[in-house]
């Protein structure tokens, strides 16, 4: 009966903020953290590490292309050994932070339009799993439950741990109900929040056929850039130990 | 009679190139490496880390401002906690390189006008000093005899190493003559390598006044982005050799 | 008994925004827009220069310095002519957009430290002169009364206009109060707007000191970034109509 | 009896330099300059735009994706109201030296993978179309011959010149032949030359499969980054003007 709740924190850049991180960081076991390419500088990443520590929350490398105006929402073409540089770049950059917090990187997920395409491109899956591994073999990686990245990772020997995206429908076989679809996106909190309860105490989802599939996951995501991101994180975390469950990261799971 | 030669490398970015790498990793002992501030970039880090390991260099961080038009020649007012936020994200990012290829920092030097700053100015030395340590307090300092960095890290405990300017003239005091006064710029090859030769025997130079003076330094530096910077190299190596002296970097002094 | 609203506008950049644009055009004269230096994208520049177009707000090029990240609110330092270019580089690209919406760039002032350089350091006031005027000796200066960009653009014979702000407190010399001293700013909002409507209606203004000094100012700055900055300029607007005055922009005065 | 020789100009970064442009645009009769997206920055477009205009020779937009690391070689995807915002950014600040200098912007050409895809996916080339004719209609397009930033441009009245890639095999249908294939590339500077004077001479080229095919164009490419282009140029400069042609700019043609 325990599960993760991660968030995308330190995603704010020079004078500019996107999400309240401070008030998130309280209610959520693991934190992916931005490396300063699709968004997060050297300043937002040693104050965001920190937070982490403070609030023994997981600490994640969240990576991206390097594309701050596209928020690293586009999709780069570029040569696998760049892709691999660019990802030791960021972790490599985001340890040296934990390091000096006497702190350590725990996962890793990639972001955006990376993210996209290591769930579906299995070269891109490798080049992450390559790269992450290369630098520490124990880094797990937070993944979607069949993507090319959870594929990648465990055909190295490396870990993993399966997401909940709470807000989303699925379907009978357990991908994601594609945007604009009937039942694709849930926007009623207390569905949310009745729907991690049933993933949590029965490892099953009822998806938008009306099934129960199974979940086997171990952590759920809270957008923190949505407005309720803090309230609904809150409310998680109180139903969840109500119902006598607990929150943990993935490293005390 | 060991002495250590240095370049800065790694200081192209995409498309561009600035030197000769390749050839002047097999003449040097210690590269300092661009870290994509001032120069340099994931991929050129990437290759950088590996020739160097492959030619037994040592692996030094050249950290600078982030400013790649200026080539990190221009001066940054930025609060102290930034600019080691700076430092540590360089330095993290090299080390990410270092792990993949199996291979380790050994020092670090400030590049261009940070390298100015940390030379005269305390604050900015101590900043570098304490960003650098906190990551790891074996990454010796190359720096100026008589610079605050050089102080700054003997304070904290540092490892330092010190620098010489074969090419520049120095002053009585032990500083560098002030570029555009008389004897300030060597531009003669033979005259460098004799100075270099002089100061490895001797441990003493002829400064521009005439007077010896002492010289205890344990690094040569040669520009890696002149004409001749290869051949400046060879050179040294060659004559260095046949004095009965040893090229060897600064881990094996 | 007209005064011109100026705020500083497009200061978002790729998914982050500052300040409520929209709202704040309709109740200003003027808009200060970023050119993708301190801030601004291609993107929000385009949309600015349409939404100052469909509220006939002038148009300013707010000129910077190149650093995001520092918000352009830190010294660099370079060579004039370049500094020229990057001027040009700037009001080029936001004339561009104003050319695509039927539109022209009516004045300009520079952001953060080089604003702050442009009002204190005759050569960098008389590089901007120089460039803007080289590219349309119309766009009139924004400056501060008695700044050396208000001597430059007027030896050039430039048109200025002269800058209130009326949050701070001024010295009887007609110079700001230093920050940090007595009076230097004032956070009440009544107060702010009962300055506005007196150096509108006699052009002059209560010292810190407790004086009247002249104030012969065209514009009036309110601060986009501030929280209740678009009620401010509402009111401003209301009580300056109230009063029987006009707000108007620089070139309708 | 007139042709165009153009060639890529200002394609250096901050301390980097790709080409003798001094060299090269002796021989020229037009330079597609860098905006600062692929490479060039402010000081260089100065520069350039002053060098084109003391040899008259014509003055060229070479937009690109903004990617300087990748030298706007990798596609990026990103929405056409982006794309266009983009486009008028860089013409807009390359308008701003030529304007500085009392010199225009004749023509414009899209560089590496935003050049790719201007000539094969119409939705991309309509942008660039519309987006440089709403700054000016007088803007020429330089294109491939049957390529979709042709159709676009002329569907929207505005100019085009046709390029000819000398070094380049040609398919029947008057397509560049896939690289790769055999006589899709030729080396040799004489059959280089010999090719363009045909061209010049009849309007027409032996294709990779030994048939003469209309050649209708007007202007030759010189790449300026390869070994040999200065040379190539004064050779070609020289043979045409040997053979009673003409180096002319498109607007004198």
């Amino acid at each position: 009966m325990k599960i993760d709740i991660n968030s995308d924190m330190g995603e704010g850049f020079g004078p500019y903020t996107l999400a309240d991180d401070e008030a998130l960081m309280a209610q959520i076991s693991s934190a992916n953290v931005a490396c300063g390419y699709h968004a997060g500088d050297p300043l937002i990443m040693d104050r965001t590490v920190r937070l982490a520590r403070d609030h023994d929350v997981d600490l994640g490398a969240h990576v991206s292309f390097p594309d701050r105006m596209g928020f690293g929402r586009r999709k780069m073409d570029m040569p696998l050994p760049e892709l691999e540089a660019h990802v030791l770049y960021q972790i490599g950059a985001l340890a040296a932070f934990a390091r000096r917090a006497d702190y350590r990187i725990t996962h890793m997920n990639p972001h955006g339009a990376l993210g996209n395409l290591a769930s579906s491109v299995p070269e891109i899956a490798e080049a992450l799993a390559r790269a992450t591994m290369q630098f520490d073999p124990e880094i797990a990686f937070l993944v979607l439950p069949g993507s090319a990245l959870e594929t990648a990772a465990l055909q190295r020997g490396g870990k993993v741990a399966r997401l909940f995206l709470a807000d989303r429908g699925y379907l009978p076989n357990g991908q994601l109900a594609p945007r604009g679809t009937s039942g694709a996106v849930i926007k009623d909190e207390a569905e949310v929040v009745s729907r991690v309860l049933g993933v949590l105490q029965q490892q099953t989802l009822t998806c938008v056929t009306g099934e129960e599939i199974p979940m086997p996951v171990q952590s759920v995501l809270v957008h923190s850039d949505t407005p309720g991101a803090v309230q609904l994180a809150r409310r998680l975390k109180q139903e969840i130990t109500d119902a006598g469950g607990q929150i943990a990261p993935l490293t005390a799971q």
